[in-house]
């Protein structure tokens, strides 16, 4: 089995605190935007590889709420709640998110799903903070390396097929 | 009965596309807090004069989810919904906003109630939103009106003490 990998492109804005992140998938959105909502198939890919993902709760509809912790040998180094405040099936997702080691930090994230020739999706995340310091310390964290990384198990994923 | 009004201070950041209200109570912060989680209470007094307030749905907890419509003369006028992201008994209120005639427009919108002196409270409510037109845009819709209004019959719902 041979997987493209994208690149994926992450920016943070210079007028507003916001990080966007921009990735393509080979595949059609809706199995892109199913790989999000169905909680088996999202803890498999999201994250570094060195880390597992447990869900607390994952009730992926506009008004519901999440929670996920994430694992190292068995043993739980971080977790993360928030609420779907919009699932707009194929197209749309708006949700909060918030670390728990950092409780009052939120950001708003609004990922949207474009369909692109050839059965392709491109993928934007947009995170959302109050202000620039929050947004330049997450960007600090080292949380690209996540990002690219689960985008790459996420590759695999769709290339199996194993979610049609 | 004597009811104080307190001036309502709206804020926009020049460096962040937020909007900031803050406004003084004569009542301790667990009755103001209340007045935001109840819904017959928040009904009574959010919006303007001229409009009355119905509530859909109000699950006012970490996780829940919120919509209610404004009507005029019997007629609905607009309607809004969103989630809680997180409610903190007495502190903090966390929220997502979305005015239904702009489906694609989400505000984050944070409460705080800060005790003062002489079982006083502080409101503070910071509004963020992705770009600047966007927030001016709000700033120009007049929404001030309401919220000075609401904060006055607010005024009026802690002064009866109905919701001792």
């Amino acid at each position: 089995m041979t997987t493209t990998t994208h690149e994926t492109e992450i920016t943070a804005d210079e007028r507003v605190p916001t990080i966007e992140i921009v990735r393509e998938f080979d595949a059609e959105p809706d199995r892109v935007f199913r790989a999000h909502v169905d909680p088996e198939l999202y803890r498999r890919w999201v994250g570094p590889h060195s880390l597992t993902t447990r869900i607390i709760k994952w009730d992926a509809r506009t008004g519901g709420e999440w929670a996920f912790a994430n694992d190292r040998d068995g043993e739980e180094i971080a977790s993360f709640y928030g609420s779907f405040h919009e699932v707009r099936p194929d197209e749309r997702i708006v949700w909060t998110f918030t670390y728990e080691g950092a409780p009052d930090g939120v950001s708003l994230e609004t990922l949207t799903f474009e369909r692109l020739d050839g059965g392709r999706t491109r993928l934007r995340g947009l995170s959302l903070v109050e202000d620039f310091e929050t947004r330049d310390g997450i960007l600090a964290s080292g949380m690209d390396t996540g990002v690219r990384e689960g985008y790459e198990k996420l590759d695999q994923l769709l290339a199996t097929g194993a979610q049609r």
